[in-house]
């Protein structure tokens, strides 16, 4: 079989392993783009043999982006699909294998609840009707992503899902939040949201902090607490072990992971406290997964919630400057949202001393593919 | 203050640990509960002050019922609720408290997506449109729950979900599922999906062995393989490492759970394979639930998926013999659905080689309350 040795000849070009599954998530995710209704399932007689832009192929198919070109050109060279330019299709003979196998199409619409978007949450409810209008108002003219701080911000309708995770498993109302990097300008949403004991935002980019100052003194929202911090500084001795929950969406090499995370944990004042954070199937292979959450679990942490797709981000200026652009050779930008990561909320059940030290080591690694 | 040695006075008299945030479960359970219209936002004014009965309680407060009786037993004498009969309302003091931590309530129903009951699935799309219809037909008639098994079932748009589930994340359409232990009858709904290539059922109860063989005779789900089987015997030798997907819904004793997982990784292929399964907070402590994913990182496993409240079991004939029922001294029969888990789906990073070995042991522990 082709694929039997397809993904040995990827393994030896790419910096994390390839299996059948990743094979099967670019030929069905192909398969079935192009056709599938929002929330509805695709016509597979109508997806077959459409193309699709690389962008929506990223978006879709769940392989570290790191092993994607060279994947896609080995499936290319076993006569699996064919790329011209910018756009993908299945070959007749990808789309054969896909029908034998019975793989059926498996797009990330298919089978997502329309009227949630797959959260599982309701924001047409209180006390979330109404605050996604004023937060489109308040971030009005807010600075642009900057590839120099790894940003990169969700839709507004995402930070208002995340307060309204929070919010359910009792880790806002009357409770003390820290949001550790705030692009995302959860920090002014927890503010208008009003709920909260406490609201502290750590930022470092000054441009961000100076808009969230603005914000605040234009808004009202006197709640929020805005400090410009590095990460890798140590948190304020005030902040230690003062948050009932921490919220932060962490660059994605693993140093960067393991930094912002640990911050996070130092950050909250014990068992029963909570953290949400955004991990990615693009940036992070399964290895790292792994790797992240034997490091949690061995730090007494347990994950309660996982949900896949939950954030969705806007695209940002800097897309020709990133990695995977240049790995991919894309020529052109990308025309809708395409990244995307899984929310996730641990629980600290055993906590432990948590080293609050300086950090002066890389904050790369070779999956990242947006810097 | 009064928590302050209230939740040290439970933790005597408990076997597992209880924190603020369970006080606050509870007494937010009862300040939101009778009056939360269903997705929608509790009307605090009319909520606060109204009677709940203990059934609905245990489901709503998150609490293990393990720890619960000690807990309201505690809350009534500091004056924070009155239980009177079945039922339980707060008091004014209870009511006060909760105003003044602002822990606005927290319905485990509120903010949940109305349309798919916070699963985030669409099961009115095809192929799962339908579905739930003709697998009612099939279950009608099916055995009732037995305690000697530790069964309670899930209702049928559950077990259909768990497709859904498994579709969605390629884990059913072309592949080789198998199903440890039944009573939910999966495998049925499986073979009437009808994508999975290979679907092997290992069930202990002969009743429900039975059932199953003819219900795949009268329908002809001839795909369906049923193997009567204890799961605390290896698996037999042509099972192992034979299938992408497990499915199962364990006892949730620590050594229940370990077993049925490990049968589970024994049966699975490799890198990239699944396992999917529910876990409860009723029965598993946060304690459990961080012992659980340490030992299946150790494994190789990460989890990718964890979805709150996404199994919801009909109640079963046996309530009156369960400990709960003692524990917490209940007269009546629930009267809706409360005992739910959450649905969890693991994926296989780094295979070892799993042992496949009898299990002698026992498989009760002191957070077991259905038994």
């Amino acid at each position: 079989m082709a694929q039997a040795t397809l993904y040995e000849r990827v393994r030896q070009r790419t910096a994390v392993a390839v299996t059948e599954r990743d094979v099967e998530r670019v030929l069905t995710a192909l398969y079935a783009a192009g056709s599938a209704p929002e929330g509805g399932a695709p016509d597979a007689g109508a997806g077959a043999g459409a193309d699709v832009d690389v962008w929506t192929l990223m978006g879709a198919c769940d392989v570290p982006l790191v092993a994607l070109p060279a994947l896609l050109e080995e499936l290319e060279r076993d006569g699996l699909l064919v790329r011209r330019g910018d756009r993908l299709a299945l070959t007749p003979k990808g789309l054969r294998l896909v029908e034998e196998r019975g793989w059926a199409p498996s797009s990330p619409r298919q089978l997502r609840c329309p009227a949630c978007r797959g959260r599982g949450l309701d924001l047409g409810a209180e006390p979330f009707k109404g605050l996604l209008k004023r937060f489109r108002e308040v971030v009005r003219g807010r600075p642009e992503p900057q590839q120099a701080y790894d940003q990169g911000y969700v839709t507004p309708e995402t930070t208002i899902a995340r307060l309204a995770l929070m919010r359910r498993r009792g880790d806002l109302a009357g409770k003390r939040l820290i949001v550790l990097g705030d692009d995302d300008l959860l920090g002014l949403a927890a503010a208008l949201e009003g709920s909260a004991r406490r609201i502290v935002v750590l930022e470092l980019d000054p441009q961000l902090v100076a808009f969230m100052e603005r914000a605040r003194e234009r808004w009202g929202l006197t709640s929020l607490e805005i400090h410009r911090h590095d990460l890798r500084d140590p948190l304020p001795d005030e902040l230690v072990g003062a948050f009932d929950t921490f919220a932060t969406d962490p660059i994605e090499s693993l140093p960067g992971l393991l930094l912002f995370l640990s911050r996070g944990l130092c950050a909250l004042r014990g068992r029963g406290s909570a953290g949400h954070f955004g991990l990615t199937r693009h940036e992070a292979s399964p290895e790292k997964w792994l790797k992240l959450q034997r490091w949690l679990t061995a730090r007494g942490a347990c994950i309660t919630d996982c949900l896949d797709r939950f954030n969705e981000y806007l695209n940002w200026p800097y897309w020709e400057a990133m990695r995977a652009r240049r790995w991919l050779r894309i020529e052109s930008p990308p025309q809708s949202v395409w990244y995307r990561s899984t929310q996730i909320r641990l629980e600290l059940v055993e906590p432990q001393a948590y080293p609050n030290e300086p950090y002066r080591g890389a904050l790369e690694d070779e999956e990242l593919a947006t810097t």
